[in-house]
């Protein structure tokens, strides 16, 4: 493919819109889409301020973006379920095929994964891309492509709702209300639980997530615990979901589980914190943890397409491509009732 | 406990309604309830009309009914969690609370187990029973009796969606759409598919599970199986539940199900069938049975007072006590849009 | 690859030993394996005798063989893991790497899936094959050769033993003691059952199985079931392998597990028979199927390199591959005691 | 029942041979046991070295003991698996029946549970005792008394097994090799294991580890990751089992594992530590932690039974009960060698 209009993170504090060529080559199980809508993530947000998450560092110029939804405009010779006009989204990892962790079937965790915006990948805001066909989705033509775009962000819910074996009927909590807390609890409930409680010390977030029957805000200035416990008799929560991954959360997080319940680790602590190891053995809990996600898509597009899960109120502001440092901008501000910010192509 | 009005199954073919002393008495850890709602279950009409299922056999006259919903009128004295004046429902069998089976969580399948209304135990159709609190559910104030009274053939629903370990998402297909076919939608759908396709060779039936959102009915006049693959772009149903126990949908049951999915069995067969095992392997597919329930009844008040799932459309008529009798009959002409019959206590 | 020698099934019923051009080419993902040992697997012997099984119909000559094990004497440009030199054993069906089951982790009911030696797939009964190094797995130089080409039959034991989900200490009973019922009571056994009890109708096939300790015959004139409730204080078997595949087994089957027990199917029936799915029900029982296996050569050689799993006993003869035809002939006997033939490359 | 001699914790510190009257009386459901063997477990040595463990602290003088085998000298009017002259050992904590968690088969985080030495619950060292037959198991005619006094801190092991989810082949590792760690190697490779590496920075300890086939030491100076990574060809161990407690294993804990591995927190940590979560999830790893056991005593007795576990070698002394207070002397001075110290009766 030759240069294209791109939104480039420069260095750490710089992203410029200029031409970009990413050098792919379209091999025969591959699709190019033109990308139509693409989602601000905190994780593209957090390379813009901070030019690094963990051990990924942007060493060289970095195309961002990694939620998109688009239109196929050509297929790989032996591509069988996509054809030319189909409106698609896309998973943004690509794993080894023939690697260990993919055989079994958790690629998410294949060390070889390349995944799109995280360095030295390439990500898709940008006109058009070539993806393999097999992380390529079809969308129903009720799913529009702003929601389309919101796939990736909600799989991340979807995989800890997956992870968390919900039992129909059970009581979740969620800890923080951000994004990926808001997206777990849509997830959560849809994905079996009678009612999902949500906390969260920033009143105003609470708000984006009680907007939606069955999700119950607790408290701002209480312990969620206390509430927890109180809503269920005493017996505590079926299923935990951490996602503040706030040093505050980790020294109380097992009060709120019910004598073998399940906490699934959604939120990334960046800071350390004090683990109440023994608390959780007491009530002999499960743990999962959540890395991305694996075989989400599909079923993330169901959900969406089925209308038991409404993300539409979720995007705060659409921006057109040529507006995206303003919408990068506007990210990186945080306004608590801003879930997502998108960026329309032209 | 002296002799009440009961309806009791006299023998096959004849009930009456007359005064009857069950011989219950209080222990310390039971409670004493004024019965409210009962409804007219398969199982109690199958003993009207035949005098038995299987090995249980109508021997001596027996009280019939075991969906009940009332009011705490006594409790033992070392019990804690309820009180008198309480609404709560009944979980209608009681093991031996120290069997090997119940020690592992699995009950209802103890050996020992006695269930209200299977010879030679006694139901509940009459004002007042003596029960052990560990199986009494207190219903919330949002819950009405007769949705209480509902909790119990829902909770076979939900037993079947409990086995089938949903991964949120999934697409289902049940097969038979009388009573436990259309909980067990119900349960499939709140316990987290995306979708749930129904099918049955009676259109009326249909018609019942289809006012649903998300329950989907298949044409009647086509098999199930080509219908499910259409709509699932030839991979199959994650999900099969087979609800029809009739010996026509076994030979192509298989058909339905993606390769590695699940197939429940929750309808009885009573006839021969041919079953194409060779064909659930080639697929590897998992397959769980469906005993009653255990550990189900406190999920199953909880999504119906949170409002998932809504069973009262199922209530198709309520008759008063002393009408019992013509309940019966109407339940024994098994007309396709009756989901339920209730009986209200005076 | 030019043509080589090769045990060719011409038609069914005559097996040449001849050049053969199975027409592989070597990608950047394949090794080149000379052949050293191969074992004669039931399903060889029954293209052999019936030229087909269920739709796969042998219609042109095929090369045979599918248990092998060999030394790498060529690697593709992307193999890592493996070099020139490693003695392997190879995994003999190899699915479309980008389908949706193989993306699930369940490749072996990938619809696309290729196999050794299954119509109009050759198979390795040559000096030479070319495999995907995904696919080829090392073998310590504490396992045989031998017992590397045991690594195939073996595996479909595990992949019962895996999907049995065996909590440490359960009892286990094998029904069938032919090659898989042996196989799957030794990866029961060393997958963590306490004891396996094991039948079979004839008593010569109890003789190999019992040799192990920790595998309990049974008497194989009386019915399996009272036998295992007498070894198990009339609770039953915890888990029940059904690898007889003989109509005569299933409708007692049910009878030998515990309530809540699980079932795995193994054997393939292919006469009908009475399925008694109502006594399935009645103790709630878990019910898998196995078809081949996925992701476990590697666990099914670790057991052998450990010394946990001893296969050599089971090798009843081996010819050298000039002897092919009676070693095939000798295979079509059926001898009880000969679970393994094997034949040696020159 | 009336005075008996018995071992008393008096306070911290010190503990007397006296006559002592626990006070228990026997019900329908119980039996009596003329005690013969009572293993020493570092949790009475705690009692007695520190007074209290965590929230348990000893306030009045309490009878000592939990591990122990005997022979039954009356049983309750509703006992029936269970006659005088059975040799049994028991579990010795104790459930509300009728609990939410014993329902639901997790009767060992029942917060009402009551369990043998610890305070206020008397202890077993004395001759005869009275406790649930549902928590008396019968010791077949192989299986010493000695044995079956090994039954309880075996069952810690078992339990850790079992929530491991053990794949038949997995690679497990275990860190810490005191009396813990080792019942739960064995318990791993009874229980599905091929191989179990285990890691000690005491070289002692892992003497008494490694004389068991299957059971690997690793170089006590070197750290456990880089060898368990060497001795998986990179990929990490299958399941991790955090058997040490110790505050400097947990930072480095989960690189031990394998992407999407299993790590079981066994060991109970007392001091602060750091938790490495991201580590944890950055390969997804699952979590499960132990409290106690339940529904493991019958089939440790099986393993024991069937030879694959030999307990033997792990009795360091045996006391006569006399000498109760040498014996303890002894637990509590911990020498690396001693796994287990046992007390029988007169």
């Amino acid at each position: 493919m030759a240069a294209q209009p791109a939104v480039v993170l420069e260095e750490k504090g710089k992203i410029s819109i200029r031409a970009f060529d990413i050098g792919h080559t379209m091999g025969p199980q591959d699709v190019e889409i033109a990308i139509d809508t693409v989602g601000v993530c905190g994780s593209d947000v957090h390379y813009y301020t901070h030019g690094r998450i963990g051990p990924f560092v942007v060493e060289a110029p970095m195309v961002l973006g990694h939620e998109a939804a688009g239109t196929i405009t050509a297929v790989g010779a032996q591509v069988h379920h996509l054809k030319v006009g189909d409106r698609v989204c896309m998973e943004p990892g690509v794993p080894n095929m023939s690697s260990r962790a993919t055989k079994l079937g958790i690629y998410n965790v294949d060390p070889d994964v390349t995944f799109w915006a995280t360095p030295p990948v390439h990500g898709c805001l940008t006109p058009s891309v070539i993806h393999p066909a097999a992380f390529t989705f079809k969308l129903p033509d009720t799913v529009s492509f702003a929601e389309g775009a919101m796939v990736e962000p909600f799989a991340i819910g979807m995989q800890a709702a997956a992870k968390a074996r919900i039992t129909p009927g059970d009581v979740a909590v969620v800890i923080g209300a951000g994004p990926i807390g808001v997206m777990t609890a849509l997830a959560a409930l849809a994905g079996g639980c009678s009612r999902v409680l949500i906390h969260d010390v920033v009143a105003q977030k609470l708000e984006t997530a009680g907007q939606y029957d069955g999700i119950i805000p607790l408290d701002p200035t209480r312990p969620a615990a206390e509430q927890v416990l109180d809503a269920t008799d005493g017996w505590g929560a079926d299923v935990v979901f951490e996602c503040a991954g706030h040093p505050s959360v980790y020294p109380s997080l097992f009060a709120n589980a019910r004598p073998g319940g399940m906490v699934v680790f959604v939120g990334l602590p960046v800071d350390k914190f004090e683990f109440d190891l023994v608390g959780a053995m007491a009530k002999e809990l499960h743990m999962e943890t959540v890395f991305r996600y694996a075989n989400i898509f599909d079923r993330a597009v169901e959900l969406i397409a089925s209308g038991k899960v409404d993300l539409k109120p979720l995007i705060a502001a659409t921006y057109p491509f040529e507006q995206s440092i303003a919408a990068f901008d506007r990210a990186a501000a945080a306004h608590p009732a801003d879930i997502k910010i998108q960026i329309k192509m032209p």
